[in-house]
């Protein structure tokens, strides 16, 4: 199983690192020298021995970007979570949505009304086939695009026409409702996913959303983190089968640009894959003594009598491991469990928060054993081994940075090391790519071009 | 059962519109005048296309009066929260207060001491008739004016005489407490209540307060708020009764001041008065289709299948209800229900809560009738349908609406439609006639004339 | 039983009132002169009619110490909350601390990743005999000097030698674990603790602590105020043995002075001890009338009936209590049940909260006497008559002016009396001897210097 990431043809000026020459890229792909250009320019972020302020970080928009991007589409809800005639509330991106099901057709709309803010999900009403109506004052807007359509009892009303609420473009797909979080033309909805995600034969088994007390870049960051493994050596997956983990999937220095391929193709979505080339595995490592006391060795605890060339084996045999991260907030790890890809994507809810929806993939060749998947085998073979005993532990990881970068100024604080040049570069082409930043003033500024019927 | 609502006997010149002609007030009240001019001055104030910002607003004092008004008596407790030889400590328009009931005679003081601002209700010692006695450093306080009296472990202090706490002017009436708050010597309650509330043969039935999050402003305007009604459709008393709610009491357009006559006797309560005159009963409304899709007629659930004829006869049937405002913060709805008057105290508690006081009114002949009142029959009669059926949703409703006003900046951003004319018009008599605004700074300034004993 | 309190021997300029002359100074000890110098220079800060703005009091570095004092040992935590081999959190003075006991060493270092934040004690990785390891992403650390030992995932990482952590110097003495916060060479632990508490033959028994919501100084200086008496006639101690309380311990006017005797060896602790000598007992006091009403007369509940001759020789006839305060923010009362010196450390958590250490301590003669005190005979004979029958009343009185200091602006407003005169002779004290004052900036700036090994 591979992933097939569409490519730019031909190697702009832009995607060279400065002073770069004909011969230097000879046979490069953009994506090759993307990577060398992004671990390039923030190679002098990392191995400080002051932390840069962050003023001076080379990924000032990335910083900005506290209640995530706009311009984008994100996972709102699960289908489940509206039947037929349902509405549902839910905060995201620093905005509140109502999402609405009715005859079939969805609509997303702000759950505010435009007279005096009252949320319209405390008594939700829907009297016609596409229009909400506040139950305070009786405002009835269009839940298409958001105009006020009429006012019950103030039938001939001067505001019709002249007012609204904000209206969202919504789509379904896998499982999933999207939400198109801006003001512009949104863009197809496979521009903002996992390459392969909206594949016919991708089958989709969706977890409970968790709601993590963590920024959603913290919580991202740690999906491709290459210095994270550690973690899981604690993980009760790893204790249960013996199957130790390693301390971290670390590039030999100076060859970190080639684990990453930047997916630049502008049809589709951005982002990069990596896919494990250089790293070496440890499971062992030397803490030195001092004051002539003998070094110690830690090894991981299920690795402990095993030869290493035993427990490299093991690794290897498995399927190689892709770890795919896309704009706005989304991971695809493929062959995660082997065979599966597990998505994870990252919505901010606001500054403080994020809701994590985890999903199993695998592809299925029939609609039957595609609902098997989305079912009860999908959450034998899935959801327990790779959340239950095994991501769980990230989700602790993803918080115990938070107050941190929350309250002690952890942004300017914070001292990188190598290892972290994954997360400096995708920083960097964050900052270079992202179609805009949801800031504050943005959520009670004028409503949004509403979606198009 | 009618009003008696006292009036100027002459107009005067700043009761009347700019421009006007004596031809066009001959023959009108100076509670009309009051009330055409309210509306001229605010009409361009609703059906706006851009909420105008709060600055521009012509109610600018009410809008700085987040903690309420000041220089006005406010119901702090009921009597029988405050036994003979008990203390009870309340927190009301930004203060903190203790009431003390000793020796028959009613007290109120600041509850912190002048010395290092322990609260005196964490152990309230009445060590004489007439003081309180702080239990930590033995400052003791005259309860009459607030002046130190002495100091138990210090008898020869030099602070006697010279400092002391706020005392606040207290009296019962109708099975309250109620305290002035303000620094000037204060009018006769008579002034600070709805007109007729302390007639003699008036019995009143006392709810227990409910702490409401949400602003004053917002509880209060809610009371008369001529199109809240809507909400109704949802009461348990609807459901039962099967006796529909119309969609609002709104007026028709340009005789919105006809439903409202102002009270402006100098020597009583400030506010107004509503009696629906011109208002058109809607039980019914038309959601437009769009696109050539068909209209949508949405009818009141009780109203289903009812001719609209019968539907006018019935509430016509009804005594006239009656809805007036009076400064500071208090409603009194006569003939809700029928035969009776609910009253509506919204005392502030800090700038997001509300302490509201919910009383029925009825008058009785006897004494023996009016025990029964205040007891099983007010029960009965008014608590159970009027608060616990009905005016149970006039709560969720007014807490509604305090996010968008408290987080969202609501002040500048509602949007105001024609039936909120009688509010606007409301606020800028406010603005007009308020004799002073709470503030922060008055909470931590120097203590008050105490009262007169 | 007297304290023996190290004394300067010599009084130099800066000991004495402006203008001393040496008639005026002659046979007077440098204590003594200090004495008179504080009260001279505070007198003015009491009794005001107005109360003096925070700008202009003469304690201002006091005022600055909301977090406490830096440069000081304070308990962080009792030896028996850190076994050999475990680690233990613990918040204090603003600082995140962990604490680390391994091969019977002990260690105390930040609680916080120098990487990127993440606490150690979210799971707390000893891995060898002197270093932590952070769970995230495999940065181990010194625990005695905190520096970057190596990591575990980057072997050849070019940050060793080049960051670190902060780490503490931390020693254990009587049962509890001491840490010094401050970046100098710490003076030795007897320097900051009350004299005679590091003394062999003085067995310590020790409470649980207790978080209080009250910033440090409003419960240290509650151990010493000489008003606050009054409290415990309410105390079941008091209550129970029928023994009354005096309303305080207020010094004759003029003599505050001759009650405390500040301790100045420069090699020993900073801090002042009281020993009543002119402080008249009261336990009635007259609550004058007002307008001819007649006088009232309070009597404490325990001493109604009973001569005052009595009541002074019962008091008298126990041993003198002595108080002593000692920097950075502990007291040690001496015959505290007679017999027995109890402690109480108010050592500050964050600007609101102190955790407030309580100990009885007694001279023991054998080893087999000093454990069963620290059991069961201390248990009897100290916790349940003086913490939990009596102490517990000062715990309610110390968060009782929390609200009025932190959210009313009390350092602004508290109008001191002259028996607060003890407190701000300390206050200036405090400002004049203080080694440095704990700020919010020093705890996000660079690591301290490490203990030395």
């Amino acid at each position: 199983m591979t992933l097939s990431i569409p490519e730019k043809d031909e190697i702009t000026a832009q995607d060279l690192p400065d002073g770069a020459t004909d011969e230097m890229t000879a046979g490069m792909t953009a994506a090759e020298a993307v990577a060398i250009r992004l671990a390039d320019e923030t190679r002098d972020q990392v191995d400080r021995p002051e932390a840069p302020p962050r003023r001076s970080r080379p990924w000032q928009r990335y910083l900005e970007a506290e209640l995530g991007l706009r311009e984008y589409w994100y996972p709102a809800a699960r289908s489940t979570d509206l039947p037929e005639g349902a509405t549902f509330a839910v905060k995201m991106v620093g905005e509140e949505l109502l999402l609405v099901r009715k005859n079939g057709r969805l609509y997303c709309v702000e759950d505010r009304c435009a007279h005096r803010g009252t949320r319209f999900s405390e008594r939700p009403l829907v009297l016609s086939e596409d229009t909400i109506t506040c139950w305070y004052h009786t405002w009835t807007f269009d839940l298409d695009d958001g105009a006020l359509r009429c006012i019950l009892n103030e039938p001939d009303t001067a505001l019709v026409g002249k007012t609204g609420i904000r209206a969202y473009p919504v789509t379904e797909a896998k499982g999933l409702l999207f939400v198109y979080i801006g003001d512009a033309e949104p863009p197809p909805l496979s521009n903002d996913v996992p390459v392969g995600f909206l594949d016919a034969d991708m089958a989709i088994y969706i977890d409970e959303p968790n709601v993590l007390h963590a920024n959603w870049r913290l919580a991202l960051e740690n999906t491709f983190d290459p210095g994270h493994h550690f973690i899981h050596n604690w993980s009760q997956f790893v204790i249960e089968s013996g199957f130790p983990m390693t301390f971290g999937y670390v590039a030999k220095k100076g060859e970190e640009h080639a684990e990453v391929s930047y997916v630049l193709d502008p049809d589709g979505p951005l982002g990069f894959s990596r896919c494990t080339k250089t790293t070496e595995l440890i499971f062992s490592a030397t803490i030195p003594g001092k004051n002539g006391r003998p070094d110690t060795v830690y090894t991981a605890p299920a690795a402990v009598g095993r030869p290493h060339e035993e427990l490299v084996a093991d690794f290897l045999a498995m399927p190689p491991i892709e770890v795919g991260i896309y704009l706005p907030c989304e991971n695809a790890t493929v062959n995660f469990p082997a065979g599966m890809t597990t998505y994870d994507w990252c919505v901010p809810i606001d500054e403080n928060h994020t809701r994590s929806f985890m999903l199993g993939g695998r592809r299925c060749v029939t609609e039957q054993e595609a609902e098997l998947w989305r079912g009860e085998v999908g959450h034998r073979e899935w959801k327990v081994p790779t959340i239950d005993k095994f991501l769980v532990d990230d989700n602790k990881a993803r918080q115990s940075m938070q107050t941190f970068y929350e309250k002690e100024n952890g942004w300017d604080r914070e001292r990188l090391y190598r290892p972290d040049l994954e997360i400096t570069m995708f920083r960097k082409f964050f900052s270079e790519h992202a179609r805009s930043i949801q800031t504050r003033d943005k959520l009670v500024g004028p409503r949004s071009r509403g979606r198009r019927s």
